[in-house]
């Protein structure tokens, strides 16, 4: 898993603090979380091939997460592209976007699908045989979900000595991978775990912006490989946070403790701060492995 | 009148080629014309200060002229404005904007007013005493507008020391700077040109963008200070400005030329081309006065 944060800055686009945008890459795919004003030119700007981008998911319909679709959807039809695109995102997206489309009469030559999302229990969006996507709902002043990314487990590794060892007939190998047990040539049953590894474990991100403390989705993210949970105040602020249904960097660790993740990434700073620095250091008196999200900063999942 | 471009390329935002928006500072105006996406941080950028734009002038409702709008409606939000805002451009832009203020729960707290244009004949739209702001109807695949910024003829000057030699009551002062004839003290008749000198010449700043070769709007535009020309092609592709309903430069410059414009500033280049030297110099086998815009280039009119 890779997460490459195109802007990680609540509220206003300025010059060097883009509002929410960030792409995962796992499994082949390549997904675009949230797409601000800008975020088109930040997705050339750190060289992603974004015409790879098929799946396109929208927490909510504020402008610092949605203002920048529309263009990245023209600009697809502008670059001749003719490959489908999915748009996930709360009811009312559909029009907004088809609505500026036919104003301009720009409607788009590829095919185009919008999947909105209006319920508060979470979802799955998105299968295929090695990923799930999942809605996480969130506590915001509009309606919003987060999105857990989740790998599936992958096939058991074969240990090839083991099974030449027990005499398994190599048409056995794609069944065992998948854990089923073997038949030597000489038609003795051999349990699986005896000529197999377990795969590598699956991995998931959880992304949960914008939403007011909300320990209601702990046990949808435990155990995520990451956590990016926003951050928009400093604890002295948690007033703010309060009145504008956001978190402040403690509530963010406190949900990271409680999920037990990995790694803990905070973003979407309010621009009152001079300095991200600080949100670090009052996260990790909660919870120790955070990370600051930064425009232009790639994790390695 | 000073003259900011913030964007003056066609098409897709990309991270040095921004679409189209220009500031017109004229007689203690601020005019924002065009709003493309990323707008609102060019205007930082820029350092202009826009919390004095009261009007904003859309050509038409394709994204490289009008995706940044929301955002920049939005911003004036979140900066807490009171100040009106009107906004002035083709119908289906209030629908447009005040759709996604409403999903995102957004509606400003300022007055915010829409003047929508639906009009194929020249109206004016913004009017006071020293000032007039007219449409232009322009040719382009959706109903377009350029725009004519008109200082109005200013207050003659007095010649004083003619006045005082006249025996000019200085009451009558203010009258004659406004043209009117005077009394001297001994009740003889003084002409108005003897004691005034005329006011300095009114300018003129005429946007057209974006459009067709239409020499039809040349009768509307003469003797204009400067005249903005989409050049989004060169003449080697007209055929590309004939399809898409844009301009060569060449064609900017006949229409400079016709109209006997002072200044022509070309713009809204296509991307295909790797410099706009060619530009300028294509203008200027038909048309000597020629300029290129520039992100962020200043002109003083």
């Amino acid at each position: 898993m890779k997460l490459t944060i195109l802007g990680c800055h609540s509220a206003t686009p300025r010059w060097d603090a883009n509002p929410t945008a960030q792409v995962l890459e796992v499994k082949g795919h390549l997904f675009l979380i949230d797409c601000a004003e800008g975020t088109q030119v930040q997705l050339r700007r750190f060289k992603v091939k974004f015409s790879r981008l098929k799946h396109i998911f929208i927490s909510h319909l504020h402008g610092d997460h949605f203002f920048g679709l529309v263009g990245l959807i023209s600009t697809f039809r502008l670059l001749g592209r003719e490959a489908e695109l999915h748009v996930h995102g709360p009811k009312g997206i559909k029009e907004a976007i088809l609505l500026q489309l036919k104003l301009g009469k720009s409607y788009t030559n590829y095919p185009l699908y919008f999947h909105e999302l209006e319920s508060k229990e979470p979802q799955v969006v998105f299968e295929d045989e090695k990923l799930s996507i999942t809605t996480i709902p969130l506590d915001h002043r509009v309606y919003t979900n987060g999105f857990l990314f989740q790998e599936k487990l992958g096939e058991r590794s074969l240990h090839i000595e083991k099974a030449r060892e027990l005499n398994v007939e190599m048409s056995y190998y794609r069944k065992i991978k998948q854990g089923e047990d073997a038949i030597s040539k000489d038609g003795k049953r051999i349990k699986n775990e005896l000529i197999t590894f377990d795969p590598p474990p699956a991995k998931s991100y959880a992304y949960c912006s914008d939403t007011a403390y909300f320990p209601q989705l702990v046990p949808q993210i435990e155990n995520a490989t990451a956590l990016y949970h926003e951050a928009t105040f400093l604890d002295k602020d948690h007033h703010l946070a309060e009145k504008t249904k956001h978190s402040t960097a403690k509530e963010a660790a406190v949900i990271a403790k409680k999920a037990k993740v990995g790694t803990l990434i905070l973003g979407h700073y309010s621009g009152r701060y001079s300095s991200t620095e600080s949100f670090k250091t009052e996260a990790q008196t909660i919870f120790p492995n955070v990370q600051l999200a930064e425009d232009g900063k790639v994790f390695e999942l």
